[in-house]
């Protein structure tokens, strides 16, 4: 039997112009394939087998990769953006934690960096990440709300930026507007913040630059990354185009 | 005059291996680079004229690229890792917004994606940046040194995992060993930190897993990025191999 590998990778939030080399490599190489189904329809190997599953069943998914691995397959588990950002290489290293009988001590598992959809979301306007920032999941499939509001507070207090990665869908139709209305308690009406949604796919992007004032979670979907700004975020627009930007200095530190 | 541009972007952590295919081909098709030197040998365009200065002329940098894309050139402002995580996007944008006299309203100026020294850190050790993290820079050079640290105190209140960024260097030899006493007085002296050096340059590359009991400031330099976990982040081993992952899910969730 010949030695099988499992790589945990992301193939970018759109096409393959955001997809690393190494990734790129990786995928080329791989006999079984692994993940939500849209993301592996992306991938140009057409040996490979497709073992596409629910976005739900992310542990399920690991174990089932690792035993490929384990049997000889060199497996790829495949997340949009970055597998270490809200995606499938945690899942993987939840699976490997419990692994107390040693089922897949011999298999040879590595995460592969990717570019995330915030980075995409904050490179089309300008720069609203340029300083320091806090990275949220929406999601309270796994996480209690009372953790998901304290912890926006608390970003909010500490005048950081914020993305927000799953902010809404069908079935957690409230969250992103409960999650607003905490950074209303805090950050000024004013605030810049933008919807990006499906950045870098073509017809179906569409970017909107708002305020947390007007807001309306109605205008995000679970293609959407949001990005709310810090009270120095400034959108502005010059040569016809609207930017957004967090400065890197502040205004009490002479000299910058 | 042929119609310059002015395109942001970043070479990633390391090696090529790293780079985006978009920004590849951008650095291919430049007349000029601008950037801190040693990013500028990294790439791979032997007719592109090098405008190499001091990594902390970052706003003067700025100006004369968005100069020399005005008077034509194809002009490529190049950082390590994401041009817009505490890098040059945000000092363009600065430009940009001063601008009140239109000196580059024509120019055309896009930022691109890349990949994050984080990222490449986070990969090699599993999933530590799994759950909700905040992204910091230890440097006061243009930010309150009061401001880093409410910071970095309500990161912790909020529980997330925190990666930082330039946490040390000649100038500033002091700041990550405050900031590590303000983490301690919230997380427990067991939280993983990790200091990651030189990720994915071969033999530069070391990367110690420690906790916050034990961190000791002397093991970082300006090439490390440091991560601190969450209360949930765990260590293990398996396989022979030290793995660092910040759970999907919170015991107090039903099913997880």
């Amino acid at each position: 039997m010949s030695a099988g590998w499992l790589r945990v990778v992301g193939n970018g939030p759109a096409g393959p112009d955001w997809v690393t080399p190494e990734t790129t490599a990786t995928l080329a190489q791989a006999t079984d394939l692994v993940g939500y189904g849209p993301y592996l329809t992306r991938v140009d190997n057409p040996g490979a087998r497709h073992h596409a599953s629910d976005n739900r069943e992310e542990l399920a998914r690991a174990q089932h990769a690792l035993d490929m691995a384990r049997d000889g397959g060199r497996v790829v588990v495949v997340s949009g953006g970055d597998p270490g950002v809200f995606a499938m290489a945690a899942a993987v290293m939840e699976a490997l934690d419990a692994d107390d009988e040693g089922r897949w001590a011999t298999v040879d598992v590595t995460v592969e960096p990717g570019v995330s959809a915030m980075q995409a979301a904050a490179a089309r306007l300008g720069a609203p990440l340029g300083n320091d920032f806090c990275v949220m999941s929406l999601s309270d499939n796994l996480k209690p709300w009372a953790l998901v509001e304290r912890r926006l507070r608390l970003a909010a207090e500490g005048d950081f930026a914020i993305a927000l990665y799953n902010p809404i869908s069908r079935a957690r139709p409230w969250q992103l507007g409960a999650a607003l209305d905490v950074l209303r308690t805090v950050h000024a009406p004013a605030t810049p913040v933008i919807l990006a949604k499906a950045v870098g796919r073509g017809g179906d992007e569409s970017v909107r630059i708002t305020t947390l004032a007007d807001a309306d979670p109605r205008d995000a979907d679970m293609r959407t990354l949001v990005l709310v700004g810090a009270s120095t975020t400034r959108a502005f627009r010059h040569g016809g185009v609207t930017r957004v930007y967090t400065p890197r200095s502040y205004p009490e530190v002479a000299g910058s």
